[in-house]
């Protein structure tokens, strides 16, 4: 049989058997609406209420701080548009007493300070950009050539307006751990002294591969996703500290304490229960092993191929990612050859009508186009055993080596 | 075996088992992310496509028409909040070409009209109020005792300003039927003459019920879900005419033609997607085998118990759908009774903080406190046979009887 190898872990994973079979009385058994009185509905109800604990207790928060998303892109726009729509509507009722004008209208965010990195995923970065063109100001600060957000440039940022700081736990394209909990300490300072100023992290690749404690962080709103971490696709959370107001964005029914409207997705919420529940039972020893795996990784492959580059802090990073540049080649091309040969990795790099744009987290990082262009992520997960890494290291050096002989051949012609 | 009766198929359904069957591959087999390179990304893509055509041909839609959501309330939320802002941003730049100012900066919705009925789902009634909160006109047509809307009523209610009508397919209470095609050609006459003009249509409840044809209604807009077609809770589609322009609201990566940010939730969208074959094929039978059902709950129902009157239209009704005032009594304490007998209904009435408010809906159609309280309503499905409906009928009489008794009494005390 063709052997395929999945190390694309932090694109999205494969389902956990146990996750699917929590998942499953609750299609064609339990299938009650939580909002109807009778049984059947209690029934569900009472599903989602254990995942939420379930959910809570895998970043140390309280049920009731949990919202249930359909996902990560969901949780980072209700954050971040849902507290600058809040913040606008605060600031619009305290101007409309002052004038003595009782109408609320026009809520413009004009006034409103975001902080981002530049190393942002696309669901924070466009969400941002986006409330930018409705007024909002928007600062970006770049990482350093490890990756890496400096706490006193967050801080140096921050002017008087009311102030949402949205900075990644950790990086989906080369894994790099930022200094939250420093983050967090500094703003909790600013905000001691006055400031109006609310942190969110974006913490869907780091939650179930490192601990999170959102009361160790100290964040006000964390955004997770089911699909990273062996639950379905369509489901995520949003981690809402008590006391914190957001204007809903998905506007509907009283579900969710009224913070988010529509008909719980019972079996994917179980479904995340379940993978929270798992990710909190294992993930010591499953990132002690996936380390190694990952070390051995790129040990052989700085051992065995020339001009290669580990993209990233080596030393704070994600147990599970490793993002490599490969001198000389275009990373697509190598993705292309792996794929052929069924492994799959992914580039960081979106081939967009034709031209292959070299990823932009790369880029941030100071390399040149070409090495931005030569790099591959390979991610690794649950289901990936020393066989897999072995595979991959079998073929990978020659599948190098032959691009590179393509690439000078084509470029001596 | 205690016997359990579901008839609250209008709250949700129970997933069909061919549903859940075809969504079980992409949980643990084909486990790709679609916007991924690789095989295993181009399989969940393949599954994704698939799944569009059917939700697409259900309705009469193209492919590309159709946007995947997490539910109806965010199809609504997109649909409605979607256009509204890109009105707005539309009248912006025509403000700023105009003013020689470059700036798109406060986009209020100043200028918008939305034209709703008083009847229409929370996810469309209170994502309308949530914008006039943000500026926008809003007009709240009231149906006639019948809980029908007039379409001469949308039409006097135009004024000049770009208008958005959101008016149910078909309401979730009473079932009754819309003329929303009357409604759009109305509005298309309107649109021919110069009118900025869109029409929205919630049709949640209506589809995979009665044909719906978006060609031969000439919506522009369409909200489907899921989870009342027998496939998950979780997922949602919204309709989008081509070159009928929304402002994103899950906003991140390129998904859904930068329609809808966020990783595709593929096993729902592929059980949708078989959700809505199986309505396509079934529909004329089904419709035909549950009206017969209802009808003999509803003459059986009017026979045997006295003081019941039947809300909405009864010749204008999804098949499926039967709303009944039991005068004298709560709504909310049969419902109770029934659940204790194995038999779930439900009420229009939300109790909330411990004190019974009557349906709007059924207030809407002019019937006072006491009948409106006194609602049930009974939603058949699929899996509902004759002898459920014998089931129900044949403890149904014994439980308003003994209900009634009780509150005589303690009338009389």
């Amino acid at each position: 049989m063709f052997r395929r190898i999945y190390l694309d872990n932090s694109a999205t994973t494969r389902v956990d058997e146990r996750v699917l079979e929590s998942m499953l009385p609750f299609f064609t058994e339990q299938y009650g609406n939580p909002s109807s009185v009778h049984q059947f509905g209690q029934q569900a109800k009472a599903a989602v209420d254990k995942a939420r604990h379930e959910v809570a207790a895998l970043i140390n928060a309280r049920p009731n701080e949990i919202v249930f998303t359909s996902g990560g892109t969901e949780s980072n726009n209700l954050a971040i548009r849902g507290l600058a729509e809040n913040i606008a509507r605060m600031l619009r009722r305290l101007d409309t007493y002052r004038n003595h004008n009782q109408t609320v209208e026009n809520i413009g965010l004009n006034g409103i300070h975001i902080i981002i990195s530049n190393i942002e995923h696309s669901a924070v970065y466009n969400v941002s950009t986006d409330l930018e063109s409705r007024g909002a100001k928007l600062t970006v600060i770049p990482v350093n050539s490890d990756g890496i957000v400096s706490p006193n440039d967050v801080v140096n940022a921050v002017n008087n307006l009311p102030t949402i700081v949205s900075i990644m736990a950790a990086n989906n394209e080369i894994g790099t751990i930022q200094p939250i909990k420093e983050i967090s300490r500094q703003i909790v300072k600013l905000r001691d002294s006055g400031h109006k100023i609310w942190l969110h992290t974006d913490a869907v690749q780091a939650v179930g591969k490192i601990p999170v404690d959102v009361e160790d962080i100290g964040c006000d709103l964390l955004s997770l996703s089911g699909h990273k971490i062996y639950a379905p696709k369509g489901i995520g959370a949003l981690y809402i500290r008590r006391g914190v107001k957001l204007h809903p964005q998905n506007i509907g029914g009283h579900q969710e304490r009224d913070r988010r409207g529509g008909t719980e997705a019972v079996p994917n919420i179980v479904g995340l229960g379940t993978a929270c529940k798992i990710a909190a039972a294992e993930l010591k020893h499953e990132s002690e092993r996936i380390v190694k795996l990952r070390n051995r990784l790129e040990s052989a492959i700085t051992e065995l191929i020339p001009d290669v580059i580990i993209n990233g802090a080596v030393d704070r990073r994600l147990p599970n990612i490793s993002n490599i540049s490969f001198g000389g080649i275009e990373g697509e091309a190598l993705l292309i050859n792996l794929d052929m040969h069924g492994i799959a990795v992914s580039t960081g790099s979106a081939c967009s009508s034709g031209t292959i744009e070299p990823s932009p987290v790369i880029k941030a990082l100071g390399r040149d186009d070409s090495l931005a262009r030569g790099a591959i992520r390979f991610s690794l997960g649950r289901f990936n055993t020393q066989t897999d890494i072995e595979f991959a290291l079998n073929y990978l050096p020659d599948a190098v080596r032959n691009l590179r002989k393509l690439t000078q051949a084509s470029a001596g012609r």
